[in-house]
């Protein structure tokens, strides 16, 4: 960590600083520039929050050297972290797919999708049964009923199931799901993470509409210190001004993440677009960057679904799109 | 609700649209245009979800006429709403001034601030229990030992206590505490809302770091359709591409909020710009701009703080701002 | 157009919008709905400003139903179009590569680089000559000795060269350009983009830092109905709250344009990303996504590099990424 | 100038890297930490771009210590600049509101709209003659005509002229303009601010939709390292995802570019809002928050205005806001 100091310190101020920063068991490396002093701290800064010491009158601005993430950094674990799901593995030499509706609507729906999917390719199964919506008055999940109709699918189809969580209170519900998904807004709802931290199960963490690849390795670094290092990362778009795609898909994150850390990260170009014909091509250039998988929503009949019809795609699309990623996905060397 | 139909669509697509729209409950007004045909939906369209509609194969573009939110709109609702808390109002004649430490750190801090904060005229006091820092590794707030600290500084002063609420489960312990807050990043944590829609009690809701207005009030439309009309919302600064702020602090917000809906609308002048000298010009100017009041971060030690020092003022310069505060609020028609 | 009606809009009010759209030279379709009177413009409304006539006292809101750029919309032009510069081609079944130094910083400097990006595959040369930097300390370019040094790159190698301009009176300097680039920052210089229309010169037009995609078209259209129909599109990032990459990449953008338009969509991956080991990831995504070309900084010591080191890549690098590369084009059906 | 080490650079990249810094005239103070090695650059870093020492591969990280802006900095310059216009003056105690309509359209019209806004206060008269449209279609302004108008207007009621120059070609026409408005989409177009910098006269420079405080001062300081020393900044909205108002009024600037720069500030409520009902609070939040004057959209007839009449106010709600304005202008201590 790196103190500039300003330029009008007065010694009293900087004799304070400094004796701040010996409280915090670091000592001191003093640069004295032509215009300006710097102090360099050396020792353990891992747990010295930057902004803390910036409200100090002597300090004009710190940077730090050190990355505040640590079980999610890959200096101190260089190898990729392989998380395993029923037949599928995520961060390894795989790149399995997830699909399935958005909200989980009937027996029938899910059934159907399910086995729809599997028959193209996909290895686990997604469907929403507690379901965030920005409306109170929107369709809002079938809840526990939808958990027991995905387990359901999961007995018919030997597929993996995912489902979000959106509440602590949830936890019980989610014994048979197999890979527990953190939904953008709730990227930084600690007390969640925290929970999910006591539970053995992969965690499917995605990236909220505003956060910054550093934030989300944070909300990663929060589960895995509470004792579940089976996270993985998911790339969803962010919010911008543009406004012809719902969200803005950040495909630079995929290698960014990757070299900032080991765990598995896979992209969702349902929501990262919102429009059902983009998430082809965007799969296609997910899978091109160096993603570790996919998840897409697949409906039977967009047209009548419950929510978020406009970005889903048939089973058929589904098919295609499959067939289609295939060479793209080996030419990365793993394996769909 | 207005739909424009793709310039292409077959007969048999309008066909199937036209059903689904009269499934919906409503009827169809057609407009044929030059080069365009569309659809005027005439009847109760507030149920209707345009993203829902959006995936049928004869739709262009939707464009809502209503805005999605109901018991927060103003037209449905002219006269403002006015939140009593103890002696203080919100949304009336009045502007009270909330303050106080970011964390609740021990008695002494608590109670030497509170009673400075009320000297120099905060009507209600802050303080956080339960902390969302971004890093596991930062203080997390003292939690119930913080509230009932918070309850001995609100006996000793007699000022009503507004902290944060994290999650559901913490909800027993709010019984004493008079405003719950709902910080940004849980401003989309649905099932919290609804569960806050339970209480009796005020909640001062955040706007969330990027989202847009109509989400702030969908948001309020969450806590006050579950049965809590009482509910204060705050512009505290969103996240854009400037870095010489924590923040950019949204001041169109406040206007444009109270012109949308009936419910009082506060600042946050702390979060917002995150730099304690700027704090006081910000805040003159959430009262030029017609806000119902304040939300400040006060501490006697801010180069010690545990959180947020740097944004923090002194009880000193909160003295001083209350004073070059008051003018700039009279003008405006309020009481300080 | 669609104009929505304000609830209490009276009369009078409404006479004076029906005869403000009346002399617009277009008739209204009325819709009253249970709570709301909509307007449908019926005739030629592609020159009629929605701006405009909502500052009309009766509007509540307008939408637009017909897209305001013309020449450039694939609607009226179904066909891509095709940009012919020297052997290569852009739009069609080729997959130019543009490559070179960030700026010309000599003879030898930009000859070898020249000689090496030929020989791994490049079309064409970039270079620049004008460099449009945020410092005015910054090294601007050779101006005029660039450009002819840069010529003597083509003369050497046979590469046509691109090079940016970046005002009105530079133009006579650009008559051996092949290619005339109008950077990011002066993509609404929209003095600059009406004298590019007369020029007969293929122009490789690069999205601003905060346009829309919408607004990237309508430069093309000042461009094109200035007389010159020759407009390669060029996504180079955008500006995001996200500090971790120099830009945020939009790769959705390139499938998206060319959806809606007609003209050629290149990518670039180094001031997308501002790191050059990323150049080579996302290079691969923007040809799996379907883009019709890149642009590529390549410099002989990148180190020593008087502008954009950070980001650019040595011959040796891009010799592999095009090895890389290939394949992936190939999938999406063109040549590389 | 401070630069972090990569942890497993070798000692031929760090020797490379010290050459490279001695090479730039500077010498280098060396910090060894546990983990990091820095690098302390004392002497004149003033003119090192730090981008370019980036790409040498023992490169970690760079901080900057000074600020890359120099004629424009606070820190050498004090005491606040005041630029006279005629009668008025900018940055001293005075509190000059420009007003006028968006685009000059005939000799009545401006005539009318000068007398009015003269009346009510205002000190200088706005009004563009060259139109920066984001479609070749829209209204571009009466051009050269529109000057003569301009001159017209002030020779009949005595206030002196401000309007926008669009391309250096343009730069004759402006003899008889006062003050040179450069918009926000040219805030980076180097070489119109270099000319400018060549004049004698007053510059208002505006910030651009996505860029930082820094950067507006980079530009200020284009046009005064070129000569010419008297610019006036202005705030008029950035962009960001919120769609309820045309842009986002960032009014943290104001106190922040002061606290940056000696420079005079003004705000543009007008286009910051883009909406007429929104200038009025957000005039006098801008003189709350201390800025140094306004700059208004004011048109006769808003409804036929041929461009921004969304954004525009009448004469008689100008003349209502120019009396609710001024005691919030006295209190900061100015005189409107």
């Amino acid at each position: 960590m790196i103190i500039i100091l300003k330029k009008n310190a007065t010694p009293e101020q900087i004799e304070k600083l400094t004796s701040d920063i010996h409280a915090l068991g670091v000592s001191i490396h003093k640069i004295e520039g032509e215009h300006t002093t710097v102090f360099g701290l050396v020792g353990d800064t891992s747990r010295i929050n930057a902004n803390d010491l910036s409200a100090n009158e002597a300090v004009e601005a710190i940077h730090r050297v050190q990355e505040p993430y640590k079980m999610a950094n890959r200096k101190f674990h260089p190898e990729n972290t392989v998380i395993q799901v029923g037949e599928a593995s995520f961060g390894g030499d795989e790149f399995p797919v997830i699909a399935g509706p958005c909200s989980v609507e009937s027996e029938e729906q899910i059934i159907e999708v399910a086995r729809a999917v599997k028959a193209s390719g996909a290895k686990l199964l997604r469907g929403g049964a507690f379901k965030p919506r920005t409306s109170p008055y929107a369709f809002q999940g079938l809840h526990e009923e939808g958990i027991r109709l995905l387990t359901l699918a999961k007995q018919d189809t030997g597929l993996p199931i995912v489902t979000e969580i959106m509440s602590i209170g949830q936890l019980d519900l989610f014994a048979d799901v197999d890979v527990i998904q953190v939904g953008a807004r709730n990227m930084q709802n600690f007390e969640l993470l925290k929970a999910l931290g006591g539970t053995g199960k992969p965690i499917l963490l995605k990236r909220g509409l505003a956060n910054t690849l550093e934030e989300l390795l944070m909300s990663a670094e929060y589960i895995m210190s509470a004792g579940n290092e089976k996270v993985i990362l998911c790339e969803r778009g962010i919010r911008t001004f543009e406004t012809a795609t719902r969200n803005t898909m950040d495909l630079s994150a995929i290698p960014m993440l990757k070299s900032m850390s080991h765990l598995p990260v896979i992209a969702d170009p349902s929501h990262a677009t919102g429009i059902a014909w983009m998430v082809e091509p965007m799969a296609r250039a997910s899978a091109a960057v160096g993603a570790d998988g996919l998840i897409i929503e697949v409906h039977n009949n967009p047209a009548r679904a419950l929510s978020d019809g406009k970005q889903s795609i048939t089973p058929a699309a589904f098919d295609a799109l499959m067939k289609e990623l295939r060479p793209y996905v080996e030419l990365t060397g793993k394996q769909i």
